[in-house]
């Protein structure tokens, strides 16, 4: 079956009819449907399925063993997300598996198809979290304290899950078996719309993270309040939302986005107590993301501090750039009919795991580079020329 | 039993971990539990209870008919509100009650204690919902369309609650037996601190509507879209924020705030697609009001225009300036020993109802002036001084 129809299986599920587009979130009804789907996807294909101790799900081709050449993505999505981001990813592994072994293809090292959990920090708000368990890249303690919005937290939804948030946690058996990563994604940029391709080489990814900036004033009555006896949280948040574009634009390639953002009580008539709002930001260099932050922040306690309001930031997450593993890269590219390669803002589970074993990806055509958002798009024939390009890698790898 | 006696009976009901204070929307588990509360002190003190088409609970002490004294206030509360906003009133409705059955009191015109649906808003957005219904001042139609956070229907609701959406609306017999309205509420302000009194009389409220600005940019990755490639509803809404502060304070006494604001789909990854903003604008006339909010709409959309973004106001509620009842206010500061009479910029059921009967208003010394949120407070002295003021007023109307 190829990569696309898989994807028209799972067409359905986990549609936000409020948001548009997608809400899968980790041990939710729409991840969890998915998971049950590719278990299912999987065994049909004559894969030893099971869940690793930090809710990543497994699929082995042969015994699980060293040096095995490993695949995969993630299911769950951003809250309204698009269908490719991640689906893609596993559908193409399922497909690339099908097509070698219809060709009677018998690999002499292991094949793996992984999916990861919460790779975008959608529900916990640590992205990639099920890769960095694995890869010790957050301690075990620091994610089962992690909660949602809802005040539930990771161990208790893990538990909730049929895991057992005790045991969650660097895993480097798992890990020591990866001899070779790859990871497909559709593209989140137009990249491979201006070079007129339909598959590329993942070179490198931004420097970046997530902050909390949480600002404190004075809950008051709308209506009732004097302008000049306010303290009003959500003037300095404002002021903060701008400055984050000011400070990226004033930084080479850089971004500073905030997609979040929470006034607590909430209510219309009701100056607000505090409000949280997240900054997501990223840079080339680690440096320049650190300075990006350290700037906003300090301008953001001015805000605070000209409104008689407090601010405390938070750093949630932080990923330092990534350089895939060059070989690879540039193996990938020769062997993929002179791919492009191409640098990327977004995070992966790959990404995580370039840290500790080789690891690479594959970008598919993405025909107006939206991404996180219902019109995010492939078409089916480039995630068909995906789902190939994968199989070949797998086939050159394994063999 | 005393106005605080009867408050601390409550303090447990619809509290609100979360926010702190207490969330208590209309025919929720709170608002539901304080409404049986209600009947069962309404009918201990031998009122006879019942529910008219809009939801509001009426308790008479004798036959409903003409020319009725009519006292009440609301339960409900905005999200992470405070204690006394609303159930101060009904408290001191029934101790007032009690304290005249107790003194052998026969009321020669039937009184009436009424408990109206949704004066916050929290809910459906509309604030004095159950007044503005009971009076015609919006319709049946446009009051079972509104939705609240979650899509269901003011008329959905109604339904679960046991009302029937189709005969909500217009109540001429109940306006009709209204001959005189007085409601008793906490202050929101330092009115009476300053002045040193528990117990005050309102003069006026502001005009004061609700607007919701909808900014529509395009969803995209936070990490993968370049800057200038950006229409990020955000920022146009962020400086929407600030200009409603600067155009609140170019004019007299007008008040504007944003307390509401909700990117969607709300991922820390995720450029929003789009951000609803609620303004929440008020000032002393109804044209100052108006010129505001059109100020500020064209401002925002400029600001929208300038990133690429639409934008959409909506009204959601507007209620024209309130002169309470002049014979009834001066009346009430003189029997009340001289009683200050105090404006307000908020809204409030008497508001709504001051429009077709005499209406009036007694508020209660609130040592902080804050309201709203949790700190909203009244001593348990100034809570029963107005219990007593109360009782002092029904005595005089219904002998």
């Amino acid at each position: 079956m190829s990569t696309s129809a898989l994807l028209a299986q799972i067409d359905q599920v986990g549609r936000d009819r409020r948001r548009g587009g997608y809400s899968r979130h980790v041990f939710d009804g729409g991840e969890r449907e998915l998971r049950e789907w590719f278990t299912e996807q999987a065994r049909a294909r004559g894969l030893d399925v099971h869940t690793d101790r930090n809710a990543n799900l497994w699929a082995w081709w042969g015994e699980p063993g060293d040096q095995a050449i490993v695949t995969g993505s993630h299911l769950d999505s951003v809250p309204g997300g698009g269908a490719f981001d991640g689906p893609l990813g596993v559908a193409a592994a399922l497909s690339a598996v099908e097509s070698l072994r219809a060709t009677g293809f018998q690999p002499r090292r292991p094949i793996a198809i992984v999916v990861f959990a919460e790779e975008e920090g959608g529900r916990f708000g640590v992205p990639c979290l099920g890769s960095r368990l694995l890869s010790g890249t957050i301690t075990r303690d620091a994610a089962n304290a992690l909660r949602d919005p809802d005040g539930v937290t990771f161990a208790e939804a893990l538990r909730g899950a049929g895991g057992d948030p005790e045991h969650a946690g660097a895993d480097e058996a798992a890990l020591r078996r990866i001899g070779r990563f790859v990871e497909l994604h559709v593209e989140q940029g137009r990249g491979l719309v201006d070079l007129d391709r339909p598959v590329a080489v993942a070179s490198s990814i931004l420097a970046h993270g997530r902050w909390r900036f949480r600002f404190r004033g004075q809950g008051n009555h709308a209506g009732a309040t004097l302008l000049a006896d306010r303290r009003d949280p959500m003037l300095p948040a404002a002021r903060a939302v701008l400055a984050a574009r000011e400070t990226a634009a004033a930084h080479d390639q850089a971004r500073a986005t905030v997609g979040r953002l929470v006034p607590n009580p909430g209510g219309t008539n009701v100056i607000a107590s505090t409000v949280d709002m997240w900054l997501d930001a990223r840079a080339p260099a680690a440096d320049a993301t650190r300075s990006l932050v350290a700037e906003l922040s300090e301008r953001a306690a001015e805000f605070a501090h000209d409104e008689g309001c407090e601010l405390e930031v938070t750093e949630e997450s932080y990923s330092g750039t990534v350089h895939f593993d060059p070989a690879l890269r540039d193996e990938l590219c020769a062997s993929l009919g002179d791919a492009p390669a191409l640098a990327t803002g977004a995070g992966h589970d790959a990404g995580v795991l370039s840290a500790q074993v080789p690891a690479s990806m594959l970008f598919v055509r993405n025909p107006t580079g939206i991404s996180h958002a219902p019109d995010e798009h492939a078409e089916p024939g480039d995630c068909d020329a995906g789902g190939s390009a994968l199989a070949d890698v797998l086939r050159r790898w394994a063999a």
